[in-house]
């Protein structure tokens, strides 16, 4: 017995009703590589749009182990115990769940408060394609989940590579998590990532770490006044905190809520909205250049063959791209 | 007074008799943007293909100040010396130089010897477009470089990220230079890198840093036990030397010809680029679906206006990127 088909109504409707189940299946549908799943993806999301943008999306990175899901879910579960109005959705993008098929982020099992809370939403990264069109996929997804209601949206990335950029060309504000007494080694920072910060929050100061932690602060800090002020406006913060034992978790709030404050009134909020606007305009165009030539059946098959003569020797790269390149094209042509 | 346009039969005539001056044009219409010129750039290709293939591809990496200059011309003059048949092409790819517009790869003023040497062709990265266009240019110029009688590639990158990735596509050896009595934070060594390399060679081991260099290199080895054996089924080698005091280079040398002759005999040489055919077949193809596009004024004059009404909040970058796809396929049918 199949569910009846929903049509991009029946998801819109659902979607403002709140409705997470719909949610679930809406953020399926937006995931699918299939061309008539993604037609009607693409119709949901253009239907939401007039919903969108009214959340706070905020990034979060830092490396395996950093104790990135304990502090979402802490910190997660204090936002939404300050507002009973208030919605969470939890969203990941985790680049090596490309090769692993399966994310070691958003995973629902290490945000124990979270899981069960009724006004969140958690979602682990998809897993499928290329960075760019998992990050493009997450983007989408942030438009439902704000269409459903959701007025803060975290994203969260393994500190590692470029994810980074991904998700900031995504998030009003990037938080970069680090551990309390590890080495600058360990903990893979990149002046591009740092560069990137919004704030760094400085994990597991507690116990023993606590005076260590506040060490680190103010050498991070002392780092951070290197650079010149970011296009916000607004220094970069430095904090201590325990996900764990739950401390210092208000101050982390007020540091994000004062630059939120902040770049409401400076116009960099919506400045920055724009940018990115503008960043997946192109990026939308070059995966679909690239979904319309890969999603196609005769292509794929002639993909196949040439593939085959390429490694057998029997034809040079660029001779069998241009031979692919040309089908494709005059196939195009043809289309009526 | 303009020159005479060449024809393509030309080109590859002037590249056969190994005429420096040829080269470098060629090289330079391989670079253009110019859609008339890639077309006879694409011809000299495929023409030069039949006498491509039969040289030695090495990469070159290490991060700025590693003396990847210096080296490479103490190593190359001491290559040439050996054999006076041999040629050698030192290219780059720089992605900084995007941003740029200027490299300081392949900068033949760091080359003193080469730079006059007769059997030597340097020629620094091109500079205009993203890592893929650059790095897919440099590949075609290896093509080029071959069928003009050189029998050694030397490209070189800088470190620092994904040029790395591209310049092991296209290399049957990956060299990573290393500064002796550096820390590893210094050197910025991802692991990625670390996995790539078929050799490492510590630079700089010279008067007081000898001993530290052979500290480093035994640690370093010591690491690379803990990688299982890497396809090539050669156990990737570490030496130190000394490129501005030319010591040790003739060990560098033997690790490398003992490199391509065990890959020789196992056939992983020919294995390795054959996978290579392949990965660039596919970079060939996503590059050439990007350059249609963008190359297209009619697309470039609706980008900017779409481009405009996104930063206005005048229309969404979904919508935006959507009517411009929608512009180009209805054009594309339309063509005859």
């Amino acid at each position: 017995k199949h569910r009846p088909q929903l049509t991009a109504a029946d998801y819109v409707e659902g979607l403002r009703k709140g409705d997470t189940t719909i949610l679930g299946q809406a953020v399926t549908l937006v995931e699918s590589l299939l061309p008539e799943k993604q037609a009607v993806a693409q119709e949901v999301i253009e239907k939401c749009l007039p919903y969108a943008g009214k959340s706070r999306r905020i990034g979060i990175t830092g490396v395996p182990g950093a104790g990135k899901s304990t502090s979402i879910d802490v910190f997660g579960t204090y936002l939404l115990d300050r507002n009973p109005a208030d919605k969470l959705a939890v969203l990941a993008i985790d680049p090596s769940s490309e090769r692993s098929k399966g994310s070691i982020l958003g995973d629902k099992t290490r945000m124990e408060k979270l899981s069960i809370h009724p006004r969140a939403f958690i979602r682990p990264s998809p897993s499928a394609g290329s960075l760019g069109g998992v990050a493009r996929k997450t983007r989408e997804t942030i438009v439902l989940c704000e269409a459903a209601g959701y007025n803060h949206i975290f994203v969260e990335t393994v500190g590692v590579g470029q994810s980074e950029t991904a998700v900031h060309s995504m998030v009003d504000f990037f938080l970069l998590i680090q551990i309390a007494g590890a080495g600058d080694e360990l903990q893979g920072i990149k002046r591009g990532i740092m560069e990137m910060a919004d704030a760094i929050a400085i994990n597991k100061a507690d116990g023993d770490n606590v005076d260590r932690a506040k060490i680190q602060a103010a050498e991070f800090q002392n780092a951070l006044h290197l650079y010149p002020l970011p296009p916000s406006g607004v220094e970069p913060k430095v904090t201590t905190y325990s996900g764990y034992y739950n401390l210092n978790i208000d101050t982390l709030w007020h540091i994000i809520d004062d630059y939120f404050q902040a770049v409401d009134r400076n116009g960099y909020f919506q400045e920055r909205r724009r940018q990115q606007e503008k960043y997946w305009m192109y990026e939308t165009i070059n995966e679909q250049l690239k979904s319309n030539f890969y999603n196609d059946p005769e292509i794929d098959d002639l993909l196949r063959i040439k593939q085959r003569m390429v490694l057998d020797n029997k034809q040079s790269s660029f001779v069998a791209a241009g031979d692919i390149l040309k089908f494709y094209f005059d196939k195009l042509k043809k289309t009526d």
